[in-house]
């Protein structure tokens, strides 16, 4: 079988006003849905980071793309997942847009496609390609974020409306539970005061008990200090399987924060996909004892091989493993639960901004993928386990063309809508 | 399709009297030969540890191989790789009959022979169904071993005769490199006095010049002081490609080895398959500095994708990665070769036993297995590119049958034919 069609198509989807430390979220989000046609006409496809930019990049590896055997294109592309750059590290520009990962993200995006190219013809889900899948249905986490009401520049408003105050956040979350059955929660933190955060937490615990795990993640927008303060007075909401994921801007602040939190003898675990951002920041990060939790994320690290090599690095040095999110839709969905069904260490559910987006912007036919008791199921299909529903599809496309967007820049976004001296400054507090 | 078929063949193979500082090789090595049958008739290979005890562990798996999905079946005998026991590190036992690693060697011998079956099943060479590989031809080194003459036992006298001088190694390594064209040499020491593994060592380099790399492999049979006497004395001849393996026991005397070759300027590097045997020995020889280079091997390790998982990880923290090898035929030696084509950061030619196996004993269709320059290509075939012989896999059973060896123990071997006061010491020197 060779690789005979490789379509690459920029799509758009409406976005709601979500606040991180990066900024806003524009009123629509950008994707790239890729396809690759064997010389028999099936089909495999993922979705990356979208774009012009990054759809310039991946236009660019067409002559490595046509006429490859999808078996052995990822091995001779092998060398992007490292990428030109040898170290990544410490990086705090917005994701999906850093150019130094940029290589690997592509690569990610084309090793998913061959994976579910190869799965559907020869009848078994990319988990299982992968060595066997290591369970049957992966749990995510709600994903909860402070926000602005409305969609905005043209975008359809969201359902869950705005959100600025512990109280809103409880009612956003019981939505959201109540939508999905979400058994762990996690929230965007690093916009609003540290205290009001921290009371956010807390009344999220109120709500919903002990036996729901709490996650918190400012996007490095906290010095040490306000890092331990609020490390110290969350200490018993995240236990059990919480954690306190970037407090602090990088490797040195964020194990200055261990080392603070351990002398107050609060052992809360802290996570990272900005300290660590790949396989080249984890030496020093283990040295400094930085970093306890690697957020992985199949986007990002070069795929869902990846993905496993890193499993077994983190349980090797008994890192715990978690799966960071982007916005996105059903087709990165499943490549993301593949990747945890597949990776034997991830031990925590995942992320996913999947309840943020619709039906009304989905791309694999029947509308959304279906989630029980806060996990997808890994669906008895070969590949991936979804299509692409080309009128959708088309639906994406043109939304792309119609809109002024062309990459993604959160700052750009408050400054529009919200402050319009707004800059991102780590740490904020 | 499900796994229909399931049959454990224990054969025997004539093999020299080699020495090293666990004995004497016995006059017949012992494998496994495995072959799993789908349901569609379809048959996939490996080839392992011999002997009755491993062949019982292989029969007690049955019940979880009959009927099992083959892309399924490693992901829910995963579990295995790690075994029961936490920490493997620091055994002396000879390689196959160390119970620690048993589970490991057991899963191994799984991986393989369902990677055989589903690359057989879709046409695809092992390696490209594990991302495709980096490599089409996989080079190997010369092992070369001090020895005694004569095959005895029974066993068929070997084509190289006594070694057991410098002069006669020099012979046996031009031999070898003639038949094979092997581009490095590897020599088992820890036999002889270490003045003469060291004049040995010169004289192999003043027989092949600095272009061919020398490695040289006590298996822990020196001191901490001596280590450092004979990497002081080899600096030269181990620069370049060659390094210094397992020379003092434990990662504490490798870690003290280290110390006192950097101390004296000194930068060959230490290679281990003993002071690391698995992924839980290496933070601690990462934090003693104890070994700067891990010798994998796909029948210890957990399998191929065991071995890919390790080459990244060996990557991330700038440790080389090389392959360990026992005596083996054909199929082991296909197995060994996928691995090293699938696993891009191997850097140095890998070990292997071949040579000192004939074609009376090979169980492949074809006879032996062809190098070409001293290195092994990828073959043009699906799965591990090699089938049963099963006229030559009848006569390795009827041998093992024949014979009275059940399993390996060399330290036996030396008492029997060499010195009936025999024990293993480390270190002796």
């Amino acid at each position: 079988m060779r690789i005979a069609g490789y379509r690459i198509h920029s799509i758009a989807m409406s976005d709601p006003p979500l606040r991180s430390s990066y900024g806003l979220h524009a009123p629509f989000a950008l994707r790239t849905i890729l396809e690759l046609e064997g010389d028999d006409g099936i089909i495999g496809i993922s979705e990356a980071h979208g774009g012009d930019a990054n759809a310039a990049m991946f236009e660019a590896l067409r002559p490595r793309i046509i006429g490859a055997n999808p078996y052995r294109l990822c091995g001779s592309l092998l060398s992007m997942v490292d990428g030109a750059a040898g170290d990544r590290s410490q990086t705090h520009l917005v994701p999906g847009e850093n150019p130094h990962d940029a290589t690997a993200r592509l690569f990610s995006a084309i090793e998913i496609a061959c994976l579910d190219l190869i799965g559907r013809t020869v009848g078994q889900p990319v988990c299982d390609l992968l060595g066997g899948r290591v369970r049957d249905a992966v749990p995510f986490s709600a994903y909860l974020f402070y926000k602005h009401a409305g969609g905005g520049g043209g975008a359809e408003p969201d359902e869950y409306g705005e959100c600025l105050t512990p109280e809103a956040m409880v009612r956003q979350a019981r939505q959201m539970v109540g939508t999905y059955g979400f058994q762990s929660l996690k929230l965007k933190a690093g916009v609003l005061d540290p205290d009001v955060e921290i009371e956010t937490i807390r009344q999220l615990r109120g709500a919903f008990g002990p036996t729901v795990p709490l996650r918190i993640d400012p996007n490095c927008a906290w010095s040490v200090e306000t890092s331990i303060r609020v490390g110290r007075e969350l200490a018993e909401e995240l236990s059990g399987e919480g954690y306190l994921e970037d407090p602090a801007p990088g490797l040195d602040g964020m194990a200055a924060v261990r080392r603070g939190l351990l002398d107050a003898g609060i052992a809360t675990p802290l996570a990272s996909n900005v300290a660590i951002t790949s396989f080249s920041d984890i030496p020093e990060a283990l040295k400094q004892d930085a970093v306890q939790i690697v957020l992985c994320d199949p986007h990002y690290w070069g795929g869902i091989r990846q993905v496993q090599h890193l499993s077994r690095l983190c349980h090797t040095f008994r890192l715990g493993l978690s799966m960071h999110s982007n916005s996105h839709l059903g087709v990165s969905l499943m490549a993301m639960a593949h990747a945890a069904a597949a990776a034997p260490y991830l031990s925590y559910a995942c992320d996913t901004h999947y309840p943020w987006q619709t039906d009304r912007d989905e791309v694999v036919q029947g509308g959304r993928v279906p989630f029980t008791n806060g996990a997808v199921r890994i669906p008895d299909r070969p590949g991936l386990g979804v299509d692409l529903d080309y009128d959708r599809l088309a639906r994406g496309r043109e939304r792309y063309a119609s809109i002024p967007f062309r990459k993604r820049d959160d700052a750009e976004e408050m400054r529009k809508h919200v402050d319009r001296d707004w800059r991102r400054v780590v740490p904020r507090w």
